[in-house]
């Protein structure tokens, strides 16, 4: 299927649902990028629990969000409960041009949802020649460093930055395990390595079916500790929206909006120095990496998501016998033509 | 020793050594914070390198370091070759006034040194009721995730933020063993796990001497590989520092200045919310850590630093044999009574 096809496919389905047109295009970019990148398990994949929630009026739309300037290089969003996809990319283009006005904008975003791949924001901001930081708080699934029981979220952080050849996206999980690599082990049937998981009393789970209900531990002890509470500070207490237990999960709430929140940064590199001076420093970065070991075995972040995204527009996309079931089942609820 | 005594020590050999009035003070203040907080592998235990360093004419004192404002959120700070304490200080001083005025501010400094813990640094945003980022690259030790050569340095990132009872404190290494960790090893004759070190053909390191000399690993591989890279960028490429190679050791490069580069974000919590709110909002977000595991084995990160601090400031400084002999052979040296 052609990206443009798989766009279509979404927009058709996402409007016949009554999704209103703004978060309809929101949904449709992010769900096919991440599509496009290769990552699939934050792509069109998801468009049917989306679906569902908007259905059943756990997602606004339309959103009316209210967008307010706190400071010169501060905005302060309001999310009205609408889809994560949309807000985040309403609050990455506000940091946006707040760091063009400031060198720099903050934009904490309130009663929001799941917002899917960070690495979809920054690049946002490494298009408009930016440095980009996006933060997300989740619902409680990981341990502190300590603790057993769950009590924050996979509070993923994503960073990227303008480089030749394709932007370098770091993206994520401060769990030692990201709740998408646990799903693909459930449905490739594999195990997990101990240290990811525990159970109630700290034991550790490495069946992905019992992990999928345990507790996941933080990246690296501490410092994952360290790295979530970031997240949950910035995207989470500051911002106003819920914090730990007080956000909700797009699979098991359903009785809630999910009231999580999202931090975005922007840098405007041209501040700093020109665009071409800041290309050849990054390319002094990279060739730097690339020499560190053997032939081809280090490459930038991002570099794998830019090679299937060239790939994916050459020869099309094949959707997962899964995710073409449930987008199957959406066009036939919806009256909506499969494309072909 | 009280904190005072020990203060007017590293004062009185400052200024007897030649360190300018302003480094000396921002010299004291670092040094002697991060003995009471319990950090002693960045407090007066590093003075001896630090003056030998100004001595040799490899730090500059007095600094001449030129602050720019480039944005109404943003400055640069060209270093000149000065203290890393000092620049750091100066650096989120510029940071949180730039906050007042702008919500946000970022301030990115180059031609630096090692400038010790980025947790004194991030404490005085939180001092400022704000919430602050530290981040300063470091000279190659760390291999990149899939190589097994230094490329980067252990690039630490601080977060800090205000919080009732003592400020948060997250302070890390993106390596998988602080250099700090190392030396304890080292000075303690304890051997290292695997994972944390290897040699030249990338075989696990344990012995805790080979290690200094070996390269260390990303913590958590690829994502500490990916902060790594956040800490490069926006604290090396972005400000116009050192890259990798180009940055110098304080221990190994008696040729050359470090050039080193640090980041500093400051975010004015006022504008976001008032202090009392945002308070309540930390209380929150600490009372659901601590009843996450077992009575007492949750603490919010910087409890250990404040509760040391408290006993220090009680009880007076012990120093450890090796540091009290540093001291007095620079006592000894620049003419300066040992106290008491």
């Amino acid at each position: 299927m052609t990206p443009e096809a798989l766009g279509a496919l979404v927009r058709g389905i996402c409007a016949a649902a009554g999704v209103d047109p703004a978060q309809t295009e929101s949904l449709a970019d992010n769900l096919v990028w991440n599509d496009l990148a290769g990552r699939r398990n934050h792509g069109v994949e998801r468009l049917p629990i989306l679906i569902e929630r908007a259905a059943k009026g756990l997602i606004a739309c339309p959103c009316p969000a209210q967008v307010t300037r706190i400071a010169p290089a501060a905005a302060r969003i309001d999310g009205a409960n609408g889809f994560g996809q949309h807000l985040g990319r309403l609050g990455m283009d506000e940091a946006i041009a707040l760091a063009r006005g400031a060198g720099v904008g903050a934009v904490g975003v309130r009663d929001s949802n799941f917002y899917g791949t960070g690495a979809y924001f920054v690049n946002l901001a490494a298009e408009a020649g930016m440095i980009g930081l996006a933060l997300s708080n989740a619902f409680p699934k990981v341990a502190a460093a300590g603790g057993h029981r769950p009590v924050l979220g996979t509070n993923p952080l994503a960073f990227g930055a303008p480089a030749p050849g394709g932007a370098l996206l770091v993206d994520m999980s401060t769990a030692a395990l990201a709740g998408s690599t646990l799903r693909a082990h459930v449905r490739e049937g594999t195990p997990l390595p101990e240290g990811l998981a525990v159970d109630e009393r700290g034991t550790p789970v490495t069946d992905p079916v019992a992990a999928a209900k345990a507790t996941l531990l933080p990246a690296a002890g501490v410092k994952g500790f360290g790295l979530a509470l970031l997240v949950e500070v910035l995207a989470g207490v500051l911002t106003g929206a819920g914090i730990g237990a007080g956000v909700g999960s797009l699979y098991r709430d359903f009785d809630r909006g999910g009231d999580s929140g999202h931090f975005f940064l922007a840098v405007d590199i041209g501040r700093w120095m020109d665009a071409d001076a800041f290309a050849a420093r990054m390319e002094d970065l990279r060739a730097q990496l690339e020499a560190s070991g053997p032939d081809g075995a280090v490459r930038l972040p991002g570099a794998a998501r830019w090679q299937t995204m060239a790939a994916s527009r050459r020869d099309g996309l094949a959707l997962a016998p899964a995710t073409e079931a449930g987008l199957r089942d959406l066009a036939t609820r919806y009256g909506v033509a499969w494309p072909g």
